[in-house]
């Protein structure tokens, strides 16, 4: 595995990949890597003669009150991982080179990111559309893989490679979770242990809903209310709890195929996310 | 010449002259094509062994009072010319595949959007950047050439290119003017007869002014000024007359390298951009 920080060499190395009729996958991630990201790295893999991963903690996607300097760093852990999975490029920019003092360009993509993390997160779409765009041109992927956990943000970077026309296939990866349940996420770190013991009731709370959905229970506001009880008595700060199509990100009265449930909640002054498909999408979808 | 209106095949030509080694040249039009796109369209011949036109009335960057419905639409007479340039590939998308109805991605590029066209034309550098975007994404050119005519279109441009890092080469055409020095431009086909006499005094004014800045008057105001004093009594109703760099488009007091003064006025209902440089950028620069 190569490791490169800068845009040239990035270039120069994907470019030989391509000349050598090799298809370029790519999986772009803020390190901290666990199961999760390893299971898109493996996707790509399949996808792809040529694998590669870029760690970028993103500042545009974090509002100043957000976590952005504590959020977890392990450079030489991520790097160890990723060459046991036979990456083939690691990408590393430094954050000066990457987004020069007078960066004044901002990729927005309206409709899919207002409701759910955007209204809660503002400006947080407008950052990640703004660095999945300027990675897209950096490495030029024939194909990217992003992790359906955070899956308002695959219905945004979604329609911007339709909006923009960006000639990437997009892989969505299934959530990978801890033995109890909880959605693998490098902000679990942050949580105590007796918060650690709690976290599951997230997930709990979640399949719970999809199991009434799958025995009948199409009301999605009654979905929406029982989870949010469930999900308070189990000591959530609850940010929302939202029945949603997962493509159109828009709220849903009736549970149909797409429609997903998902939430956001905190444990002390850990956020956590996630979502489950009420009702799986039937025809094609990835 | 080849005339596609699609995506696919779009793509298809263009990677079949990329894989012949041929660099790909890209000039983006609105159409009512005049001597100064051809000039542009020549620019990219000399840079690019495969010549890419395209001829598309973005409704993005016209605002509902704007004359996006009366802009001229020449298409037959568009072809012709082309075709005479030895240009390979006409691109013609029709607005709706261009723009699906639930488009919703936005790019701004900020700072060198804000003055000037951009601060009387609201979103119409937001319109002009999402459409360079897309158009880029759908013909990955290697060199992309724009006028200066367009001299903030430009600074947004190049601005945009840089902060996104498409790896393209912009290539910038001087103002081609008609003999009495008028700017070319598609809109001047709305100027009656008697305007079309007193629209050269616009192009009059901003040389004279190079004239006294290449004589030694730096002040920028005092340029301004008496070049709104003229143009008002020629008979321009104006929107701004504004000394300001070039690169960053920042209103500037004393003329330096790389200033330009633009104007925009109208006759009539005719609105006429136009822009000088009152000393040319030292140092590198295309």
């Amino acid at each position: 595995m190569i490791a490169v920080s800068e845009v040239s060499p990035l270039r120069d190395l994907v470019g030989q990949a391509r000349a050598q009729g090799k298809r370029i996958g790519f999986v772009p991630t803020m390190g901290a890597l666990h199961e999760g990201h390893l299971s898109l790295v493996r996707l790509a893999r399949r996808e792809a003669a040529y694998v590669v991963v870029s760690v970028f903690v993103n500042p545009l996607q974090f509002s100043p009150s957000e976590d952005f300097t504590r959020y977890p760093r392990r450079a030489a852990a991520d790097k160890t991982l990723l060459s046991r999975e036979g990456v083939d490029l690691l990408y590393v920019p430094e954050p000066a080179g990457f987004y020069p003092a007078d960066f004044s360009t901002a990729v927005d993509v309206g409709g899919v990111s207002e409701g759910g993390e955007g209204a809660r997160r503002p400006g947080h779409f407008r950052g990640v559309a703004t660095v999945v765009a300027k990675l897209f041109q950096q490495v030029r992927p024939d194909v990217a893989v992003f992790g359906r956990k955070d899956l308002q943000q695959v219905a945004v970077v979604r329609r911007l490679v339709r909006d923009l026309d960006f000639p990437v296939s997009l892989v969505i990866g299934e959530t990978v979770r801890e033995k109890d349940g909880l959605a693998m996420s490098s902000r679990n770190a942050y949580l105590s242990r007796e918060e650690r013991r709690r976290a599951a009731d997230l997930s709990r709370t979640l399949f719970a809903a999809r199991g009434r959905a799958a025995h009948g229970e199409k009301d999605a506001h009654k979905l929406e209310e029982d989870s949010r009880k469930q999900l308070e008595a189990s000591g959530f700060a609850l940010d929302y709890v939202e029945a949603v199509d997962a493509e159109t990100m828009r709220r849903v009265e009736t549970v149909a195929p797409g429609t997903a449930l998902t939430a956001a909640a905190r444990l002390g002054k850990t956020r956590l996310i996630d979502n489950v498909m009420l009702l799986d999408a039937t025809g094609p979808r990835t």
